[in-house]
């Protein structure tokens, strides 16, 4: 029983998600259909990271087990292949033992959050990218941003819906850089709750706009309540940019 | 009659290109009914570059003549909202002289062409970038670029269609380099004949897969016949960069 790690991009726009549901476009639902389309078996893609209709990747991971054995890229190709027309592409393939868990071996994920700082509208970065109007002082926002790392309950920047079991997570990585117009927002850790880089996102524009200081946001962090979270950033600027194992 | 400089970005994917023209979707046909949305005038958007179908531009630049005197942010933001819902934006306005012409005045024309050098389809960047499955050698496409500068009869790379007065240009730069799996070819000239940069990138493909040498692209130009063109590069990896000008 072969078992595949696939490594995954895709648009989200078009998805409702990453998880399949039915009568609805999903990244896992062509994935899957892609994987029957070529090897007539109906195999479950178990991924990384669940993300939310409109988030997209550059470096989702999934495995699948399959009973004949293929080459990694005869797999890849085959996937291209059936994964047309939709925007989802697995971009590397790779064997590995039983026991790889795209989601429970998985040491870190890492995500990015690109926000474009100008007035106009967005034209080639639509749906990309969020824009945000106002100025935003990003190096505030790293200083912020700052303040979040370690490990700390996280239920201010956490959705009510979210199921994990604590609301306690240890943040590796939050920080903020400018090139240009572009503010980008690169955050890692074992694990987030469901909303956590939005929620954290949305927050640390009030730090970019001067509404809040880096203290007002540990002070949000602190309170440990979902009302002291700034609006949330929307899917379109998310990325699941790469999961690390072992 | 004040006079404005327009600096403009678009995703070229759903145009005809940037050429008004009669019931087909143009760049130049969608910015001139949000001139007249918001300021009530018939005016004439001059560009200075008549990009193709499908080219996209982040730096297209363009200018309007109107009767009614508006702040260039006031112009701005009017375009903005009567933009919408096109992926067309104004992202600079600035008051010029009577005597400035967005297509005569400039002298340099900067393009980009984006090359993603992998074998699986494109994701987020389809329609952004040309995907080339064969494993190009950037450095000898650098190489074979370096043959076609300073000024020469461009026949060899021109579209049968070209209606300039003669086929000698002046080509300033043609840099090819890469980072991962992308490949950027950037060029500069004060013009281009119609399809030269498309008919160069196409060429200098041959060369990246080791079929030319640098020496026969730099024969193909002498011979100044378009029979020795490579296959000509499709529209959705160029980028009209930017426009120089005084």
């Amino acid at each position: 029983m072969p078992r595949y790690k696939l490594t995954i991009e895709y648009d989200g726009t078009p998805f409702a998600g990453w998880q399949i549901q039915a009568n609805l476009p999903t990244v896992q639902g062509v994935l899957a259909a892609a994987v029957a389309g070529f090897s007539g078996e109906t195999a479950h893609v178990s991924g990384a990271g669940r993300t939310d209709a409109g988030v997209h990747a550059t470096g989702q991971v999934a495995h699948i087990q399959l009973t004949r054995d293929w080459r990694p890229d005869q797999v890849r190709d085959a996937m291209t292949a059936h994964l047309r027309p939709h925007p989802v592409a697995v971009v590397a393939v790779e064997k590995v033992a039983d026991d790889f868990d795209a989601r429970f071996s998985a040491t870190k994920r890492h995500y990015v959050y690109r926000i474009i700082n100008r007035r106009p509208d967005l034209s080639l970065e639509r749906d990309r990218a969020w824009r945000v109007p106002q100025k935003l002082d990003a190096a505030a926002m790293h200083e912020g941003a700052q303040r979040l790392l370690g490990k700390h309950d996280f239920t201010t920047f956490r959705a009510a819906e979210c199921q994990a079991a604590s609301p306690d997570k240890t943040l590796d990585q939050l920080d903020v850089s400018r090139l240009g117009d572009e503010i980008r927002v690169e955050t890692s850790a074992r694990s987030f709750l469901h909303h956590q880089v939005r929620s954290m996102v949305g927050s640390l524009i009030r730090v970019g706009e001067g509404r809040w200081s880096p203290d007002d946001l540990a002070d949000a962090l602190a309170a440990a309540d979902r009302r002291r979270c700034g609006p949330m950033a929307p899917a379109c600027g998310l990325y699941l940019a790469a999961v690390s194992y072992g």
